[in-house]
């Protein structure tokens, strides 16, 4: 597919949060246009006119909206008709109603339902990309208790028991570090009522990691081996690149490639790796969409990863991933009260030179939401980080 | 001023265009609203709905629009009151209507209407950049006949006879040669039903010169002094910055900072320079807005005059200019046919490092219509320009 670029090309959004939003502006850029499929049912299929409803990031800013949920097929797929493509933000889907609706629709999916299908639960993720040959963490199904035990007793505790679908920045997850733990564990996460977990050792590690690739049949664009920083399981601090052995690196984007190709996936694609103690790359998770680790690359390299999204899902060739400095470093900025949003503190990044303050137009602020993030480019990696961190924590949401 | 930044704040534009567009994605950026006032007559407060009307550019992108004309001041007035700064892109409006449009609805215009007025007309415009110290083409009002007389007296053929008001991209501008020429010129433009007029003396100029200026109550920040090439009165290259001496740059830069301080100008304002036979920089035209010349910025300095255009008219600092790297050539895209628009021949620049394609989103593609741009970075500048030419010369809208 090579889609005409015309003021009619409409790229659809499944979720109109941050993501859909950036990507959005990367699509702006080509004169084209953005539909979002997103928020609550309302019985019209008309884009929805100004009500006093609050408005999501993507929503803000395009005319093309139409609400409803993802679990209604047969609105999908008349918002699918609506657009040439059609793409997603995040994962909180089902792939086989993803499958019909394109088939019914007529309208094509990237990623197709096919790549999204292979990711869909964290066990099918598993499964893939160890078939593939790419090392990933040991893990297993745990479909009652004596998985669990059978787990810890070839890996031993802590080890970590996960939602297999629909977790995200740490919710589904619960890290078990004794027997006693089992039965509470296994509860909590539902599995008592039949939901899918996975049991995940634990694996010491130095950094985390990640890498975005943005593929199609046209060729294929890693950007560089990132680290990242969690606090409480959600993403902190980006640094790009990370600074680690080059070989190291080398080895985390030869991953990402390969298991990009794994899945034959069309669009960008963001995988998240563990450093271990040992030196060993292991793939820990991974997102068939723009990514929170690749937010630096809007002014840290030639083209953003939103930017290879929208060329990538519209059949044209990724651009260049070279860093437009030595180093990049994002700092998210969370929500720090729970009230309706406002930016303040941000007096000192305003005169600042290449600090780049980014917010995403979330009517409200809770305490640890994303709400925005900063990317702050330099020559030096230790002043870029502790610049990137003194601004960031100025600003207050 | 200094505005808050939350996801109510709304910036209102007047005019839809493709300033608009790319200045309203800089807003986005910050989490912010825009707010479209264009287009035609309708009867209706309300923000118009997804008819089948042709969306402007800044149109597609907004969920805010309000059709109206410039004339209709209630109309203007009640669009001001749903933002919390109003802003323009282009001239085609009365400063007295901005003037008291600000008044009624207490909403700040930037640029102010007592900086647009000193601009309204290129009579005015000339009266207050001579009066502050800013050199200009030798210039006179045109009444009758008998001034034109007058004027070629004193400065000789050919000289330049220009509508004061409404004039762009050589629209409005008749070069008269001989006096046989006077009469037929004077009523080209209108002179005999009253248009104020202005003759301007024809000055050999080696370049033509452009510089940017944003700058607000918290500081000014001047871009580099770039050369524009024009063709049939069109900008067709934008070269970053001038391959002129350095205290040629250096002057345009300061006699731009001095300009707009003379209108005590806030937000981005653009001053096209002549570079005269003789090594002197005159002043030809001024915008008090985003400007052509500056599109280069949005890849080619570490802040757009779009986001600085922003940045400014909010009470924000502006960011620095410093380019990203040593060349920036930027290429207009002008349509080439008359009809709907779609891109053609962009393939070459897809795979092309650091060429950036921008799209206006707009509908029809006429001969000569600006539609889009090209921008192409890198080291060294007789291969930017060429590589820029290339890639230019391909894209068919």
């Amino acid at each position: 597919m090579n889609l005409l670029l015309s003021p009619d090309t409409t790229i659809g959004f499944l979720g109109a949060g941050q993501l859909a939003r950036m990507s959005a502006t990367a699509a702006y850029q080509l004169g084209i246009r953005t539909a979002a499929y997103s928020g609550t049912y309302v019985d019209s299929m008309e884009p929805s006119s100004n009500d006093n409803k609050p408005l999501q990031p993507l929503e803000l800013m395009t005319p093309f909206r139409y609400p409803g949920t993802f679990e209604d097929e047969d609105r999908l797929i008349r918002f699918a008709r609506t657009c040439d493509v059609v793409t997603l933000e995040n994962e909180f889907m089902d792939g086989e109603l993803l499958g019909r609706a394109e088939r019914a629709s007529g309208t094509t999916f990237y990623p197709s339902p096919a790549t999204f299908r292979q990711l869909e639960s964290k066990l099918l993720e598993k499964d893939t990309f160890r078939r593939a040959g790419i090392p990933v963490t040991p893990y297993q199904q745990v479909s009652d208790i004596r998985d669990l035990e059978t787990f810890a007793g070839d890996h031993g505790y802590p080890f970590v028991l996960k939602s297999s679908k629909g977790g995200y920045d740490g919710y589904g997850n619960v890290t078990v570090s004794s027997p006693e733990e089992h039965v509470a564990a296994f509860r909590s996460l539902g599995g008592d009522q039949g939901h899918e977990l996975i049991a995940e050792a634990f694996i010491p590690f130095q950094k985390e990691l990640a890498v975005q690739v943005a593929r199609n049949r046209t060729g294929t664009v890693v950007y560089p081996c990132c680290e990242t920083i969690q606090e409480n399981h959600i993403c902190q601090t980006v640094i790009a690149p990370a600074p680690i052995a080059k070989n190291l690196t080398e080895e985390a984007c030869n991953l990402a490639v390969a298991a990009t190709e794994a899945i034959d996936g069309i669009g960008l694609f963001a995988f998240e790796f563990f450093l271990t103690d040992d030196e060993k790359i292991l793939l820990n998770e991974s997102a068939p969409r723009p990514h929170n680790s690749g937010h630096y690359t809007i002014e840290g390299c030639v083209t953003s990863q939103f930017e290879n999204h929208i060329r990538t899902i519209l059949g044209l060739n990724p651009g260049s991933s070279q860093m437009r400095r030595p180093y990049a470093v994002m700092e998210n900025l969370l929500g720090r009260h729970n009230r309706p949003a406002r930016v303040e503190g941000a007096e000192e990044l305003w005169s600042t030179s290449d600090a780049h303050l980014h917010i995403y137009g979330k009517q409200s602020s809770r305490v640890g939401r994303k709400m925005g993030h900063i990317t702050v480019l330099g020559d030096r990696l230790e002043d870029v980080r502790r610049e990137a961190a003194r601004l960031a924590d100025a600003v207050v949401i």
